[in-house]
């Protein structure tokens, strides 16, 4: 293989010549709001997009191989919960991932299948380490566009259905004007 | 393991909260630059600092594991020659590494065992990807420092050796004011 640039434009996010190029609405995130009716009568008036990722991800599935890109995430609430992406844990669990934020304010949400969980705060220049076995989800608690750069393992691959049925055990709304971390109240421990 | 952050300044790269910390001077590119002349008195007068690393490195070593940090290479010449990094082959030369430029202006060199090689320009944004098996060596061009943030599998390893003993193919000198990619009089075929 080649050597390969792409450019990324820290202020909107765009990765030029990215090799994918995926976007998330409302309906992907079914179930994943705690305010389920405040979902269905968004959903109802527009799909709203919720966040975006540009990958360069056509390297073979091997742990030598790095995919990598920008993922943002856009700002905006569900009832009182934070835009955010729909988070994963990696299919093969023992593979990090990093992340280096460029624009915006928010969080990316951990947890490990072992019961543990960790909220880090994203801004510009913070460059986060998610080691291997934690699920991640970054939100956006700002009032522009979250967007970070990130990098991860070849083979990792991407385990979206264990969150899509447990959700995270934590949440962030906004309490009084602020962002508060509280618990999941449909959390599944198993 | 818990997750982490560290802190990028792009204007001066400095990782608040790295790991590690490496500086590289004069002294430890001996018989990497073509002007063996105006090294040696360029050394009696001072080791000049050519470049810095600030890592984090304390992960296993894995190859789910992400290490990662800044670069930065300050500017100036050796003769004509542009300050670089020693440049170097991974230990396990099937893995990649990637790369974000967040200040100032060069370019990676780049080849690969099979004979192969390749340079691309880093500038802010321009986000890189090392395939597995290509040696790389930052050279900065402008008159600033070059500041990259890098990320490579944890199992990786890097093996200097073989650029200390062979060099790089290719050089980047000065010629009539701009940057200009010659051949190394004494690159090793073997």
């Amino acid at each position: 293989m080649q050597p390969f640039t792409t450019i990324l434009n820290t202020g909107t996010g765009f990765l030029e010549k990215a090799q994918n190029h995926l976007t998330r609405t409302l309906t992907s995130m079914k179930g994943q709001y705690r305010d389920v009716k405040a979902y269905a009568e968004m959903l109802k008036k527009e799909d709203t997009l919720i966040y975006e990722v540009y990958e360069n991800i056509n390297m073979p599935k091997l742990p030598g191989e790095l995919y990598h890109g920008s993922s943002i995430v856009h700002p905006g609430k569900v009832g009182d919960e934070f835009f955010m992406t729909k988070g994963h844990f990696h299919q093969v669990l023992e593979t990090a991932e990093v992340y280096y934020c460029v624009h915006g304010q928010g969080f990316m949400m951990m947890e490990t299948p072992e019961g543990e969980w960790a909220a880090e705060e994203l801004k510009p220049g913070i460059v986060l380490y998610v080691p291997p076995r934690w699920a991640h989800r970054s939100i956006n608690v700002g009032r522009d566009d979250l967007i970070t750069f990130f990098v991860y393992p070849g083979d990792a691959g991407h385990d979206y259905g264990t969150i899509e049925v447990k959700g995270f055990r934590k949440l962030i709304v906004e309490q009084s004007g602020k962002p508060a971390i509280v618990d999941n109240p449909r959390w599944l421990a198993k």
